[in-house]
This record gives structure tokens, C-alpha cells and sequence, in this order.
């Protein structure tokens, strides 16, 4: 796999990866920047909280669920000192109240402990926990 | 740090985080993807680029210095297998030719010894060795 982000100025990068989509990247302005993208270590939440969502909706698609609501949110701690390390990540799948709860639990343990790189790669310096709520 | 992802339909999903801009972030049409946004992993080599990026591009400033040209790119390696996890990264830094190497070499030391979390995080699970091409 291959991605490269190309500095725009200031803090400002574009990435771009393996097809025709960007990724903006920006730091806050506290530290230079002007928020015109994520922050990279933003990234890592997203990527952790897509991976394990398309997980959970390829593997019920497969068992013939659609949900009509379908959300992954990502809160992760991380140390105060450089270089900044995350150490916890909480993830909350919010999911629409007609996917039945053994269905949902089924798919999500799937992904968290058989399918998700991410979580596995994450699980090497740092807890990963989940929680589920039925909306 | 906190960051959401919400599901669009297919294997589609659009992420926010902590100021308005947004990440887009799908799959190859081979695993029912539309290819509309970032895969998941790939926003993970796209978080070491921009962290590592924004470290030297900031330590260059301090120098009075600023590059003509500068980007970072990352190539990984993954496992075939499930769980699919990288087991090493390498970064291309290109930087303008003005920039005097010491600087430079000074400058990516900084980032990749002391002040790039993602670094960090990846030595975890992962080798990371970099290159500088000078252009």
C-alpha cells in the first residue's frame, strides 16, 4: 500500500492515495496551522473507526441487514509528553434499534477480534474497548 | 481526541472530527466499495506522512528555512492474511535541493527520534525506515 501528502504551505498537506480521492491534512492554529484539514493523529481514529464499520456492514449484509442508521465514533487518551502516544481508544457503534442485538453483537465481535488489522495493529501499544447503542 | 465516522449507504462513509472538515472514506468496488473515499488503512500511512511531515516542516521553520517542495510518502508492507496488519513502513521525504542536508537530516532525526507520535505507535507492531530525495 502507498499514500503520499504534498505540503501545501504553512501546516497545510493533501494526500492522496490509491484513487481519486484527497485527504486534507492542517495543524490547529496554536500550533501554525489554520484547520483546513485533519489532524494527522485524527486519522488514526478514522481509521480505526472505518475499518471496523465496514467490517460490521459487509459481514451484515451478508447475513441480509441493512441498518437505517449506522455510526462509529472513536475517543482515544493519549500521553501529554512527546512523542504523543495514544494509550486508550474507546469505540461506540451506534446502530438503528431494528438490527436484532445477537446479530450486531455477532458481526462486531467478528470484526474486533478476527477481521480488523487496525484494531489488531492498535492492540500493540494500546487498549481498544467498545460499547454498543441502539438508537 | 475524538472522531466520528457515518455510514452512506454501500461500503461509504464520511468522517468528522474536531474542526468542519470532513474525510471521506470508502473500499474498492472488488469487496462492494465505490472507491469515494480513502480506504480505511491507507488514512494510517496518510497519519504517519502528514505527523512526521508537520514535524519537519515546523523544525525547518524555527532554522529560517522553507522548502520550494516537499513531500512525504509512505510505502508498507501487509500480511496476506486475516487479521491484515502492516509489518513496515518506509518514508520518501522529497525536499527542494536548497534545503542544506544537515538541516534536513537534523530536522527528520528530530521528528523520527522525539517528536512523531505516529512513529512511535507504528515501532509497536512495525519497522520504520525512511530515505531523503533531494530534487
Amino acid at each position: 500500500m502507498h499514500a503520499e501528502v504534498e505540503w501545501q504551505g504553512k501546516m497545510h498537506f493533501v494526500g492522496t492515495g490509491s484513487n481519486d480521492t484527497v485527504v486534507e491534512l492542517d495543524a490547529p492554529p496554536a500550533v501554525g496551522g489554520e484547520d483546513r484539514g485533519m489532524r494527522p493523529k485524527e486519522l488514526l481514529l478514522h481509521s480505526l473507526a472505518g475499518c471496523t464499520g465496514m467490517d460490521v456492514i459487509a459481514i451484515l449484509h451478508k447475513m441480509r441487514l441493512e441498518p437505517t442508521l449506522f455510526r462509529v465514533s472513536v475517543r482515544a487518551e493519549m500521553t501529554e509528553e512527546h512523542p504523543k502516544v495514544f494509550t486508550a481508544f474507546h469505540i461506540t457503534y451506534t446502530v438503528g434499534a431494528e438490527i436484532p442485538d445477537e446479530k450486531l453483537e455477532k458481526a462486531i465481535n467478528l470484526s474486533q477480534e478476527r477481521y480488523c488489522g487496525v484494531t489488531h495493529m492498535y492492540r500493540s501499544f494500546a487498549k481498544v474497548s467498545h460499547e454498543v447503542v441502539k438508537v
